[in-house]
């Protein structure tokens, strides 16, 4: 199925029917989020895969009780840095060097000028920046999750302090960001399965400079 | 090409041959981009679509003078709502509504609980909010390019509030977030292209909570 179409195939699936997604499939979405480009190739974040029953319940208690936590076969959730450091920065660059066989000061000014730049902007910015980062991950597992006919929920509608709590978040210098459940659809059950997607019309959306 | 074929074939490509994309291309990027899903469905963003000669040299000059901007084919500005209004969430509502042959009033309760939770958070927090649902479309957009064989450089390395000056975004109400350039390598002038893709391991990117 080409993109296009699987995008079409997809909604918000609001309600699932509990079917477990094969393990090959959850990895093939997994892989396409780790592949996702980010700035400076930090990757500022991780991804929690939920598929423990207890623990789906404890989330869905602080996502709004909605069902989809505890009907869906496994839940990610996005988790990003909740700041930037020089020494976490030097670990992905010194990372970066050494798989590429390359000196381990090769990059020595870029990040420099890199944590220059980042270090003055402060932590809520760094969270900010960091959760955008997670958002390009987002958007591609989703795509993978299409493209293999897994339904998703993409999902902001949670507390994320709580989120943090439960998973245990703040010991790792982490932030819930979004979350992405994935099953299958019960379709009988869902109300938003037949209705039209809409979109923002073209001649709004893209403005072209010829 | 399956999407984790595609994006083990992309990279960020940081030298373009000025070879022009085919429109049909371009329309599946913007077409893959504009099926992303937002936060309450609201696609709060809009993509500028720059293959004018002028404008790309323009808007290289504020890009740190990277030369993707004026070799690419085409140049995607991601532009976010620089926050949010009910009279704009409204205009969304209503056209969702209409489109799907629901009474125009079928989505208050929600409209007005969602503005009482967004109106106290403040213009920043839109801003914020509004950029990262543009991200997930910039991933998505990035995938489609891949799948399609085109290349594309994700780019944040540039000066927004010159980007917005330069396209008028202040006037409508719009913020430069991301830039995706599209085109073609140039594999023999490209340092990064025979690079080894590096990723965080698996171990460290994924944490099973079984």
């Amino acid at each position: 199925m080409d993109l296009i179409k699987a995008l079409e195939w997809r909604y918000a699936t609001k309600k699932m029917n509990g079917q477990v997604v094969p393990q090959e499939k959850i990895d093939y979405i997994l892989e396409a989020a780790k592949l996702a480009p980010s700035s400076s190739g930090i990757q500022p974040y991780q991804i929690f895969v939920i598929s423990n029953k207890e623990v789906k319940e404890k989330l869905r208690a602080v996502a709004f009780d909605q069902s989809q936590i505890t009907d869906a076969s496994h839940v990610l959730v996005f988790a990003a840095w909740d700041g930037y450091s020089l020494e976490k920065i030097s670990t992905v660059f010194d990372r970066t060097l050494a798989e590429r066989g390359l000196p381990a000061n090769t990059m020595d000014d870029y990040k420099n000028s890199l944590w220059g730049m980042y270090e003055p902007l402060g932590q809520e910015w760094h969270a900010n920046h960091a959760a955008r980062q997670a958002y390009i991950s987002f958007g591609i597992a989703l795509a993978a999750a299409a493209e293999q006919e897994v339904d998703a929920t993409p999902m902001e509608g949670f507390v994320p302090a709580e989120v943090d709590k439960l998973l245990g978040l703040n010991e790792l210098g982490l932030k819930s960001a979004v979350i992405l459940t994935l099953g299958y659809r019960d379709e009988a059950n869902d109300w938003l399965v037949n209705m039209k997607k809409v979109r923002t019309p073209k001649s709004e959306f893209i403005t072209e400079i010829k």
